[in-house]
């Protein structure tokens, strides 16, 4: 059969599904694609994403690469054939033609993740679940030099959790950390090469660590430093996650 | 018992809820909130907000009184006493001493509402139950002549449901409707003296209605002028609603 491959752009409300990647049993993002390509074609279709996100984080453009029958539907309508099989909290915002070659997690130069933090004493009922409840008072001037001292090319071994697949390549390079403030709003703009597993919410973690005053930046400078040799344990939330963009 | 009376600004995603009244059955945000009224201290003690919000409608800035006893709780410290005991989805914002003949409803000069209409193909699913979900094109000339046609003075009872009270005053004063554009955001914003029962929704629905060139001017005209004689029955959906702020 003769195959095209497609480029999806997808965005999900993270709440609902067990993290991106497949799962037994179900209930991840991607099962619940394949499930809607297996019943659009009747046929099974894997589906490569840009990067697995947790059960729970939020994703605005995630993406993702398929190969579909080439007789039938066009490219550009598989948005709407999917999205006619998927449920409202997830949705297919563009699909289009890709070069054969095309992979979705191995084209990838870059990508762009925020954090939402809330910081007033109550968290408003449109934010549950979209944004960490997390008091001050904070001390802006170490939260900045915290994120400086994370911008750049390190080995973050300290801030990824393992995932079991034995040795991996743990340096990375972000490019910046954008800090935003918003009345109570306080929000984090990450962009990197690639982040490792919950690297995103080891940083936030740690950077709102220190602007506690709860740790120090020696703290923080130690741990990039002796890579590995001691992990930071505090991880954001995952409800507070946003993959915004991914960078060709 | 000495009692006290308090002023409670209360905000809530609508989806979960019944609505602000309360029903036979429960399930309303005032019957939530009594509950936990009841769970604090022992009695029953009724609440009484600014308006009514239909199922569904969200509020960010709800308006309610009530007298609670005079010994124990601080008046500010209800908020939290309050709040450990409602959902996420509903909170009180803040709790704060009124005077003893404040009244949520009558003593209000005004309300605020917004309506948040998603105008491009595909609805992103963080804007599930938050927007309505309409498609263009809209003629964006007219629908700016429509809502100036209905700002001002007028008999409303064309644009208003009927709760089967009997007959009712249906002049109302709409002071402004500022219209917002903002990618494929479009939002209204409504401020006027008070509003009929659904008659935010059916504004919006009509406005949209002459947008999309499915009704004329003269049509939107005839209904300010007979007023009753005949109704719009273009309510636009609960989802796309927020009760913005009561003005006193």
């Amino acid at each position: 059969m003769e195959t095209q491959r497609l480029k999806l752009i997808v965005a999900y409300e993270g709440t609902p599904f067990r993290g991106w990647q497949s799962q037994r049993g179900g209930g991840a993002v991607q099962d619940v694609i394949e499930a809607a390509l297996l019943d659009t074609t009747g046929q099974p279709i894997r589906l490569h994403g840009a990067g697995r996100t947790d059960a729970g984080v939020h994703a605005l453009a995630q993406i993702a690469h398929c190969d579909v029958p080439r007789s039938g539907i066009p490219p550009a309508k598989w948005r709407d054939a999917l999205n006619a099989r998927l449920p409202p909290t997830l949705r297919i915002l563009r699909s289009s033609p890709a070069r054969p070659k095309f992979h979705a997690r191995f084209d990838a130069r870059g990508k762009i993740y925020r954090y939402r933090i809330w910081t007033s004493d109550v968290l408003p009922p449109l934010e549950h679940l979209r944004a960490w409840h997390l008091h001050g008072p904070f001390d802006f001037a170490a939260l900045k030099r915290a994120a400086a001292l994370l911008t750049g090319r390190h080995d973050f071994a300290s801030f990824a959790a393992n995932r079991g697949t034995g040795p991996v390549d743990t340096v990375r390079t972000i490019r910046s950390i954008r800090i935003l403030r918003r009345g109570p709003l306080l929000s984090f703009r990450f962009e990197g090469d690639g982040f490792l597993y919950k690297m995103v919410r080891l940083l936030t973690g740690s950077i709102l660590r220190v602007a506690q005053g709860k740790n120090d930046l020696a703290w923080m400078e130690r741990l990039l430093a002796e890579p590995g040799q001691s992990k930071s344990s505090h991880a954001a939330p995952a409800h507070g996650l946003y993959l915004d963009r991914v960078l060709y």
